[in-house]
């Protein structure tokens, strides 16, 4: 299969896709391999986890190289590299109380005690989308390999450059390569995974995530989903305008908009609603296109050719319905085989067009103003999405009242997208965003284990003396 | 639709199935009263179902004959009906906690705190099954109502007499009724409500659970199932033998062997072998089937009328493929219109009959004997299901460490099936016995609840500064 170049529209990679029983096959081995891994101890774990950390450390320029190669940017690209390390510190500083043995403890019946257990689930399928390569192929599985699981990763077809050089990462741990594989593929190959696992992680779009679901129902197995967004933010009179303006242009245009927690739905309380257009028109003006030089400027391509023609379509739909563009253009530009769409702030919108109804994933803004609060809250809470969203009001606690209305799982006040920097807090998915338990937070790791309880029954009778009562 | 009666043969009750449609309306005007409902305090909730205890308690006599007409027995219909109070009383003790408002915390981030919520998910279907209908019909309802969820149910179409009793008791409490149905209806109506609410509870067998969780992908919603198990005990030299037999009897033959936590398979090692299965024998003998008088004996008929054939079934199978029939009879005998069946103690079976592969849901005891523990353990192990298990051996240390290594949800030490008196303990189902999160101990209740985390940057710069860098 041949893999498109995002800065160049070239088709200059190729892939090699496993056969269906390939994948099986590779899954039954880390299957037998997971049963040892579990019943080491978690320190033993962590040891190999962090020998995993300084061999991506030693590949860290070829990782970068071919992750920008994937991803056509830079920035984002070394911070997706960095995030590893901190990803498994993190991990590894949290995982231990969750295998602590549990004592025996009393029950509130006399004669009967209880001790807690887990055990990891298994083999887990992790299936990863092309907007954060790496890190979205490893959010999930470090905890996972943690627990006791053995995982196998299938990234996007879009973005597989990078899948290479994470191997030769984990050929270098032979101890870890036992349990976790990396594995090139489209959607044949994420199916065979989804006949072959315990747990299957899937992060993209809520269509495929559809299609996931309905394979892991007839497999019998449990899914996280985590799916598409079209994040709303709130700006209330009486904010910062500065900060709303600053936080939702870099909160919606960061990787071209290409984030599930980006902001796609700005709605702004008609008071300010002047001042704030004009303030985030002015920030947009000084955000630069990465075109001619990968390490200058702001904004990448967009990764995916067909998420441009997305973009192109609803804002096309948006301008045909009487939408203004305020800055920016009317659709993405081609330069140089590449599709570049710069901060595109859009005005006189309303949610019968797509651009405040369909996931966008570009740095489109589309901006309303609203009335009361109220009807603030009912703009933001119409979506068929829940991930996340944003308040901005005078004070936090002004942010927060309104937040305890919003159908979302994470809400950032006077800021956007903290989800990004900030993973302590545990949020489920709301609406068509997701499926499953909090990816964030300490109880994230449950995820991957099951709970088991022993009951003991001390008295000198059984349970069952009312039989022959 | 006729329903049969499980003493008589006779169909002697009528159900009106209610259509998609009205299905449908019924479960809007339920999710718009929720939301009123969940908005109120968990003192306002925990008083409501206290009041509905008592009309549940009110009703009583009139439950529990609407009840054993369903069933064909009175011992273990009298048991459901007292246990809906000591559910309540249980629910409404623990349910204060997950309903404190969370304080606002600092992260490990200097300028960003968080404050965690809960969300009830809104609108949960029960979909319940004939072996214990009122009890597997009120066992996920009762933590869903208090967390501010809706509940609709449907009890199986089997034993639907006690329907109308219980509506009773629900209308009494016009500010429950608001937020709490009960409907008759079999598979379609089911389908219905799988189409119309945000979380399905379903208690039954695989393959229907498998439709169900179907059903849920297609609609995006998650699912808790509940489903089949072949539960096995092992019984190890050292144990004590009445001890064990007097608990395994109990265990595989109350409520005739209808319960998804019954003993089906009894692995006895080789040493104790023929003593065990004497003293079983010996026990098997005082047990009485009630077909002359419900109030009297200890086994009813089997409740629904296709069982008994799947029951017949398997014997027929093993005996054709050389079991013996040590004590009961080699089917299930009718009797005035109704089907009994014996404790059933057969030995000379092995894995490849299906008594030892399916699910049986009757009285029937396969034993089988085993030389080393790995032995024994690996035939506890040899199956499709992983709902829990019961290990006996000379000390609670011995058996514990042989639990370790069975592939269940719940193991009882030196007891039998203990789940059906204790609930405090956190347990997944295996395999295919189920999927979601544990339906026992406290956090049973999180399964109706959503999580959201409100995350604060009380920094004066926001998110962003890197951008303009």
């Amino acid at each position: 299969m041949q893999i498109r170049n995002p800065r160049t529209g070239l088709y200059d990679y190729t892939i090699n896709i496993p056969s269906a029983n390939e994948i099986k096959d590779l899954c039954n081995d880390l299957k037998v391999n997971q049963s040892s891994w579990s019943k080491q101890t978690i320190e033993y774990r962590i040891n190999i986890l962090q020998l995993w950390k300084q061999e991506v450390s030693n590949f860290k320029q070829e990782l970068i190289a071919a992750l920008a190669n994937d991803t056509g940017r830079i920035n984002e690209t070394i911070l997706e590299v960095d995030l590893v390390a901190t990803s498994i510190d993190r991990w590894c500083s949290i995982v231990k109380e969750f295998f602590k043995e549990e004592a025996i403890k009393q029950s509130s019946i006399p004669f009967i005690q209880l001790q807690q257990q887990v055990v990891a689930i298994g083999l887990v399928g992790v299936v990863s989308p092309w907007n954060f390569p790496l890190l979205l192929s490893l959010i999930d599985t470090i905890p996972a390999l943690l627990s006791g699981c053995a995982v196998i990763v299938k990234p996007s077809e879009i973005t597989p450059r990078f899948i290479d050089v994470i191997k030769k990462t984990i050929i270098a741990v032979p101890q870890l390569q036992q349990v976790f594989a990396y594995v090139q593929g489209e959607g044949s190959v994420g199916e065979a995974i989804v006949n072959n696992t315990d747990l299957v992680c899937f992060t993209g779009s809520t269509s495929t995530g559809k299609k996931v679901y309905d394979a892991a129902s007839k497999n019998m197995i449990p899914v996280f989903l985590e799916l598409g967004g079209k994040d709303a933010a709130i700006v209330c009179n009486g904010a910062d305008i500065q900060r709303a303006a600053a936080s939702i242009l870099w909160g919606s245009t960061v990787n071209a908009g290409q984030s599930c927690l980006s902001i796609e739905r700005v709605y702004v309380q008609q008071t300010i609603y002047k001042q704030f257009l004009d303030a985030i028109v002015t920030l947009a003006k000084r955000v630069e296109l990465n075109n001619e030089d990968i390490s200058k400027g702001q904004i990448g391509p967009i990764i995916f050719e067909k998420q441009a023609t997305i973009i192109n379509a609803q804002l096309q739909d948006a301008i045909e319905n009487g939408a203004v563009i305020d800055f920016g253009n009317a659709s993405c530009s081609e330069i140089n085989g590449g599709f570049y769409c710069k901060p595109t702030i859009v005005t006189n919108v309303n949610h019968s067009m797509k651009l405040l109804q369909e996931e966008t994933f570009g740095p489109i803004i589309p901006i309303m103003p609203f009335n009361t609060i109220d009807e603030g809250i009912a703009l933001a809470n119409d979506s068929i999405y829940g991930l996340s969203g944003a308040v901005f009001a005078e004070t936090n606690e002004q942010a927060i009242e309104i937040a305890n209305h919003l159908i979302d799982g994470a809400i950032s006040i006077n800021d956007c997208a903290l989800t990004a920097i900030m993973h302590e807090g545990e949020k489920n998915s709301f609406k068509l965003s997701g499926i499953g338990g909090t990816r964030m937070g300490p109880n994230a790791i449950k995820r991957f284990m099951k709970q088991r309880v022993l009951i003991i029954n001390n008295n000198l009778q059984t349970n069952s003396p009312w039989w022959f009562k």
